[in-house]
């Protein structure tokens, strides 16, 4: 169960409105790599986390965090919309060059569907979805996924506080610089802690090397003509999991055979000449056809 | 520019048809951490790369692979789909529990749309989309994701690894978890070397480090009851980029003040009451209101 | 079945061509409360409608009227983008400062796709889409949601209407108002029929009040710190149903156990440090196992 | 901010699993309608709110409250999917009506992505999106999209609640529903509050009466030809805003011209037979053609 | 403007309800080439016509027509859903092939969201969206369009076809399959029609044949390694258009340089090691730097 | 399997940078009839393919090639954006015309997102996916589809075309309007040899004729009031196919019965009056009510 207070974690005061900031600050809202993104990717991770204790109330922490950072960012761009030229026609745009500045770089549905308020979109207007969010319940996989997004994040961020000089937009993102500086930190720790406790190693998942063919384990396949891939470490050294050694294959042929789709259900109207014998039909229930192959094997 | 052989990197051979796993199988080609993500996330890193040379060339080399592996999945599928039921009837389901079984798990677009090939969709039919890759520029920010990438499709070819006890599939399968093993530790690999050539540090991006509040790039904020978080070596260590100490806010306090919009443009029609004063009309162009302050502001 | 005139329900002759509020004017026809919205949100709720009768036709007379006012937007838009200067170049642009405020303001797609006509979608581009309609089939749930939609629909059409002077424009703007301003008041009505008639009541379903915890339907639990929300009436009144009382839970406490999710799946590969006891495996089909046990409880 | 706890605001404790229920069960997570849908609705319409007070504090109660439900729920799942035959063969599930049967049911996602585990997507994995949600800063449009919402919310929880016979599901749907209950109940008052406040009238937004064409206020129009809708109250009464009464247009005709768009940029190679007179070219820039015109009527 | 009638185009009455078949059957209503994208695909180039007269009047008949095909595949999966087991439990469905056997096959959002009656979604449950229809005004290239989509329609009508055997199905979809038929041969007439007229050539647009290479216009690259592509006529003979000749160019090689990205912008942190020079930075409104020179170049 | 050279099929070398141009450029990489839905597009198509021979070598080959015009694409976004003002403030926009027109013209995510680099969405920011592709495994119908795609993609690369006078972007823009060309003769001549083949005839699929009502395949259906829809020739002339006749039905009355949906399960809550007798209840697996029926008719 969740609180809430109306004081912010942080201040998100700008010094003067700026409606064009403000389209781009959406993209630190509704993201791929932005604050809700974080906040419902660490949510789930934490939901469905198996073990209670350190990590677990870990992600819960970060995550409790991150829902107030979207609380600051939705603000900051209420608070720079202030005063927008919302409703400046286009002829007032086109007769006062500030104006047009300002007109063609607002996003049009913070004036139309909010009426001067944040979007859940990024800044080109795409709305944020489910799908940007990662919880796979193997703690490795999912906590190098934290650390990417706090690096994108990071980025982004950066990116942003060189588009503005205005002290107090960069007095809130001076701070978000700086917890995307700990969360990269802290993610990275956490990896280490996972393989401190023996519960993952360097590979996810800690399964199936034994099933895994091992020889295909090793050797990147130089399969693009730049002549430099092979200079890197990673062509011959010791893999970071201790168990492998790099190798760079640098003339790879094939090594399967051709890729063709079989004969096709002729009640499914796929063109075909006949030349890959009788197709077969589907004969699931009886002993005919080859879908009576299927229902043989399968019981 | 790219060329093209029939020939699959590895076999993609199926002992026998199989469409309810063929649907599963979706998810590898058109899931958020399918093939179809490594690849154009792989083309798009390498083609915005500023450096042409040893990490460009091994990126190159990755995404060629992985375009190859979207190919053999997509032809699995296929085979996969040979002789399925595709036009028995409900009836016939109700009347066959085998049918019945096999019907209910199956892709109907599979049938319907494809006429029994793959879709470029995820398991649940979901359409791949390019907000699923990342392509910063930032190679430190992206390798991190690329390992990430790598991970959670180990992890899912892992489990559909168990989902099938066909010889084929597993065969295709044994080979992708190892590219898998490799990629992770190749990314891993390229993020050591970014760093020995002293191009990138532990965080991302490289910068405005003197900017940022170094003083709350240290602890995390106890937001969550849960009391073990602090039991990690999170809570009180070097962290992993030598330059700062980690901490445990153990009961934070918000440090901005409330969050609250300001009163709103008349004329987009946010209810009010008056009491946060006299709103600011949209008046840039003219001198006056706070729209024309933004004007005085700006220019 | 339909039929169709070409004649306008009402005229969308602009007095002069406006390529920026083309851009704007998109979000009544594709975006999530637009003229599309309410046209297949009448249309599906006429197709499911269980009682033939004057709510159905109701319904459909609306419906066929909103189709129409697709159509008039869409002609507005196609007019408005008359000899746009859709081909400027980026240096006409920067040239003359009237053609850069009206190219920054334009709809990219509106030129390249469609060569000066409108889309399908709002005005941040983003397509109109299926999941933006409700049809549930009760009517009451429903005729909510339509009151609720021409709500929004009008205070949208309310701010583009301040963002013309372009007496064309505002004719038909005028026509839309008007008619928002009748719907709104009809969805009222027709939720008063369905209440005179004994349909429906206040709250949607009417049903399975014996079943809810009727104590936990009174309080509203205070869980954000703003201490003004229990000054409403909402704190202490009868609720509109005539059934409950209202009131306010200023200290509330959580009623659950902790969320944890339990031991996982081997083969799925989740984190696990064996605290949770022996994760239950994937049995069913056998008689051990906690899925034997739901094989057991099912059969 | 926000704060959390792992106590959940009621139980959500399943008797036995059922993986099938935990597929429908996402429809009440990130659903259109869904627990995601209200909370970040709410939270949005808080953050936009101009008016700090009791209004606003309000929202932020509920929305706090929502966003544990979408915990609650998201818990369940993770609970309903414990010991599912996640990696049961296709072979499994045809020699075995059972595991067919549950194998049908299931969201390949939940085991594949999630490792058993709440996707943030519907009930046919479509992904919870940003533009589900409304905050338009206008009060009385948004109280009655909450109410629309809360009432879509209870008639698909009551759906659920009759798709099993789990105990403790049901317990948690008895707390879920009669919260639903008295959240319509409160929005509809808040509705009344703001109409006792003066604040808004009947008709969203409680402007521009004088400029909409009051004529075109009253009439329903009869363009389907069911008979019966004028048999409705809506067809010959006062309507509830006071100001306008109900008619219905029995035999409508347009009142506009036809719907045609104009002549085409020859630069942008639309079909055209020269009819409408020489296409008006882009020239915008200087006086010759209709696009001069435009700058002239903008300069 | 559009009027309704309650008749249907044809008879919608399925002999028995089947909701597996219902589910599949959301194809043609919502899927990328159902009845909706003709719907909207024909009535966004009917506004967008330039041409009053006989091609705007053929595209409104016709998608006037399509809008009732909505209706009749909307209504008969009402009908399909009727008396389906939507509240069934898990139990009921593993105890009762028959029951687990229609459960498995049924889709979710039809009992929870709707009800029993038809999404606007596809037979994977995604919505449909307004970027499946194209308009581009040039009307060979949107004819063309036109036959594709009656083709892909009519190949899943078949299908479709196939999948069931109720008599009252089939006679909806005999007659949906002729129209499918019809409107293949119109709009290839049409497109004969548009080169009757001199409107329209072979090659859509119509224009930039001096400024194109000519060069390049004749020869299929041979990129992929299969042997027989050249065997096809298209590798030598006249082309359609009669104004080139087909040629296949069997060893291909770049005619381009290297693809690489240039030096980065300092300010937005793309990793660099500076060996293709100086960076150029955001100089633009100063003299200096790369960015200056593209203002000089554009004023 | 793939391989791929740095060296691109043409030159992507602008002779200037174009920030505005290069938003434009997305288009093409990323829309709906851009160069990634080509690409894969026809990938899909050939690995669907049924018949190893010309027809699939061919698909491959152009789809190989289309794979490097993603790539000349995506290089040419990037080297447009180099030097581009992309961290310049709205301040730095309004106090210079040149800085406010391009600003105003840039797609914000190519900055922050990917540092001065190509996305892959649209030029609306629209992320491209996976349902703009078709491949039905029908030639005939996916041929048809193919030629459709070359004509749009043709007709926006000549709007664009006529939006820049770079003479760098013209040179790449001439070699893709001449492969637009080669490529929609081509699918024409493809659509030939299938039916000089005696594969495919007129209308996909090549089935059904028999069981289609013929007597409907004849009509157009006159349902917009233009009177010029029966001046063409496809309303009196033999039918492209040879086996009809087309005819043009002035005055069409509906051939069904009304479209009504059936009494609603109770246990839905859809709202009903009783007027259409008892509702069938869920009862599949007793012998009562209408789902018993169902249960008897599929058993």
């Amino acid at each position: 169960m969740f609180r809430h207070t109306d004081y912010l974690q942080f201040d998100a005061k700008p010094e003067k409105p700026d409606p064009v900031y403000a389209h781009k600050l959406q993209e630190l809202i509704g993201g791929a790599y932005g604050e809700m993104t974080v906040t419902m990717q660490y949510l789930f991770q934490g939901w469905s986390c198996r073990m209670p204790g350190k990590c677990k109330d870990l992600i819960m922490d970060v995550a409790t965090e991150e829902m107030g950072h979207v609380e600051m960012t939705a603000i900051m761009v209420a608070r720079l919309l202030e005063g927008a030229p919302a409703t400046a026609t286009t002829k007032a745009a086109a007769a006062d060059p500030v104006v047009g500045a300002v007109l063609g770089g607002m996003d049009p549905q913070q004036a139309i569907v909010t009426g001067g308020g944040p979007l859940l979109a990024d800044s080109n207007g795409y709305p944020w979805n489910g799908r940007y969010i990662v919880a796979s319940g193997n703690l490795l996989a999912d906590f190098r996924a934290n650390a990417a997004a706090e690096a994108q994040g990071r980025v982004q961020t950066a990116r942003l506080y060189n588009m503005t000089d205005d002290p107090g937009v960069r007095n809130m993102l001076k701070f978000n610089l700086a917890r995307d500086t700990l969360h990269q930190n802290l993610w990275l720790k956490a990896i280490e802690e996972l393989q401190a406790d023996g519960l993952e190693t360097t590979v996810a998942p800690n399964a199936l090397f034994d099933e895994e063919y091992a020889e295909h384990a090793t050797s990147v396949w130089h399969l693009s003509d730049g002549t430099a891939g092979h200079e890197g470490s990673w062509a011959a050294a010791p893999q970071p999991d201790g168990m492998h050694e790099f190798g760079y294959l640098l003339d790879p042929e094939p090594l399967g055979g051709p890729g063709s789709a079989s004969a096709p259900d002729p009640k499914l109207y796929a063109t075909y000449d006949g030349k890959q014998g009788e197709p077969s039909g589907p004969a699931l229930g009886t002993e005919t056809g080859l879908a009576g192959k299927i229902k043989d094997a399968l019981t």
